[in-house]
């Protein structure tokens, strides 16, 4: 297996882009990831995307965004794993890559969710969940989250206040970055004088909704310059019903996945500079800082509370605003992360930047936690 | 790349399952296939699955069928390409398994379009055409095969009855199969007199619908004894849409894909001796036969209607129906041709067996051949 580094990326700004189809916002990524790859000759098109077929009534990305871009021929598909899709894509991009197979290839996430009904957003994203066992009853993927957060505070003794600041720290992160959907602050107050999307989550403790697409190039190393590599990816799935769990507040494929990719790297949870965690709602986020390891289950909030995940933490999380700040597009928000990792890694996040940042990880999550993507880069 | 081999494969039959759900299926075609491989211990799964957004309200099948499999853990993803979803999905796993990735992977297509209404089925399989340019008219899959079913007739003055005389093969193949949907005889008069479907397509020149799960299991080839080993596979895509293509009896991306199977493998057309194509309608078998170059462009209903592809011809195809007769679930059928054609080089095809059989082709289309996967597969 070779070497793999990132080429280039593109981000369109996550916005409710009106004026624009899900095809013009691949497309605006795609060329920018080909600018700052200084290439568009790829072999393959990783297309990651969760709600298309209800949000759009259009299946087969692969192919319609490769003759979008002018690249008929080559191979092109779709990666779908709910709001994993975009760290499953890149995992699959990667692998491809390094076997040979492909000598350069594409991963774009891409989803538009601001043209339809909100009840129709709301039904794709609780596909992620059991139509048979949880989602037919119509509880919103909010209001499983809420038991969890209610269930964390409970054994955990920990106040709204704490799991809030979740939210603030992303906001803080957001402001200056160039495709954040709310770059600005936001206090605890606010948060908490919002109102309930499901008790006790508020509705700026969630993510909202948005459109964008976020593409990565990725090259055998040997063919990059002053870049960052991929030094490793792990894909883990976990028990799939919250009912069938024996502790909600654990999600073991965020565990099995880390442990995996860590393990591949030869990185420790030390070594990481920049960290981007799967923050659907703010218990979710701080579940994820558990899980991976980066702090002991139960302290997560008081963590984030206490400054571990800001710009000058420990762990600086979330660097430009996470799915609560810099937006959530389902299927794109995977390779929204991983292309934030890289262009921390390479010192062009501007006001966002970390200093000295030389490692990073990108964690996503699919319905609650079931399916895991794990990457780690480094520069090169 | 290592040599991989498939160690087993497990077919539901295809039929209206109003009895089993999409979960069901595939836990019956995964267990077989552990069954045949004498192992259950998987890395990684891949679902193919083309409309369950639409025909279950569900996404995130990875997650779901690993667990339904109690492999937790694992890595579990979803791959779309509309109707080449099996072909692709099938490509994506044997390059997890050649690259050393994982060790045991299985890919499982599975579609259940029996239990909603004929025009969400028919919605949901027009969402592989574009939304924007196409499918928004109305214009069904079939419809939009007429229009190249016309113009074949037209250009190489070629009769009804010659097309429809892949209805007439697949049906006389089918009879016998465990797992076909229709297996029995259809007369050339019968599919004659059938309504049509869409001018000049009858009904019983389409392929139906139908409910059903295809399993393969892939390991190194030298871990599997007396086996069937994967020679190439390959992905390729074409223009989208009908409309923007120079020629609309051609599908480039039928020839690239086979071009690149074919010369991956070092296999030459001749040594092919069973060979699974996608006939979602007769016209699209046919194309199939030119565009993978088993015969001249126009030649391949006269081919068809005079033996060519029958048991005992020069291409014996679809050996066990063909999307007409063994049936179409959509995701699942580019699985059920790649089982069907080990099953074939196995020795194991009972009644359907095209004898002798060292090496064979399947081929899987998406749209009207807008994504193109091909797999070689023979005996090691």
């Amino acid at each position: 297996m070779r070497r793999v580094a990132v080429a280039g990326v593109g981000l369109t700004p996550v916005r409710e882009h009106w004026e624009a189809s899900h095809r013009d916002l691949f497309a605006e990524a795609a060329l920018k990831a080909f600018d700052e790859a200084g290439t568009d000759e790829i072999d393959a098109l990783y297309v990651s995307n969760m709600g298309s077929a209800i949000l759009q009534r259009q299946l087969h990305l692969g192919a319609m965004m490769a003759d979008a871009l002018g690249k008929r021929g080559i191979a092109a598909l779709r990666v779908e794993a709910a709001s994993a899709s975009g760290g499953v894509a890149f995992h699959e991009a990667v692998g491809a890559v390094a076997s040979g197979r492909y000598g350069c290839v594409l991963a774009v996430g891409v989803e538009k969710m601001s043209d339809v009904l909100p009840e129709e957003v709301a039904s794709a994203t609780s596909m992620s969940e059991d139509q048979e066992y949880t989602a037919y009853t119509g509880v919103t993927n909010a209001g499983l989250s809420a038991i969890i957060h209610r269930h964390y505070m409970d054994r955990f003794n920990v106040g709204a206040e704490e799991i809030a600041m979740f939210a603030v720290r992303g906001h803080e992160h957001a402001v200056g970055s160039p495709h954040a959907q709310y770059p600005f602050k936001v206090s605890i107050e606010r948060v908490l004088a919002s109102p309930m999307e499901a008790d006790p989550i508020h509705v700026l403790e969630c993510s909202g909704v948005g459109d964008g697409a976020a593409a990565v190039l990725l090259r055998p190393a040997d063919e990059v310059e002053d870049g960052v590599e991929v030094a490793s990816t792990a894909v883990a799935t976990g028990i799939y019903n919250l009912t069938g769990r024996p502790d909600i507040l654990v999600f073991d494929a965020v565990r099995e996945a880390a442990d995996r990719a860590l393990g591949a790297s030869g990185v420790s949870r030390e070594d990481i500079d920049v960290l981007e965690v799967h923050d659907d709602t703010t218990i979710c986020g701080i579940l994820a800082l558990e899980d991976l390891g980066f702090v002991e289950k139960g302290k997560g909030a008081s963590f984030v509370a206490s400054g571990g995940t800001a710009r000058e933490g420990d762990f600086p999380t979330n660097t430009f605003g996470g799915l609560k700040a810099r937006g959530n597009p389902l299927g794109a928000t995977g390779l929204y992360q991983i292309a934030e990792v890289a262009v921390q890694l390479r010192g062009g996040a501007g006001p966002c930047q970390v200093n000295g940042a030389e490692v990073g990880m990108a964690q996503s999550a699919g319905g609650l936690g079931s399916t895991c993507a794990v990457a780690i880069l480094r520069r090169c």
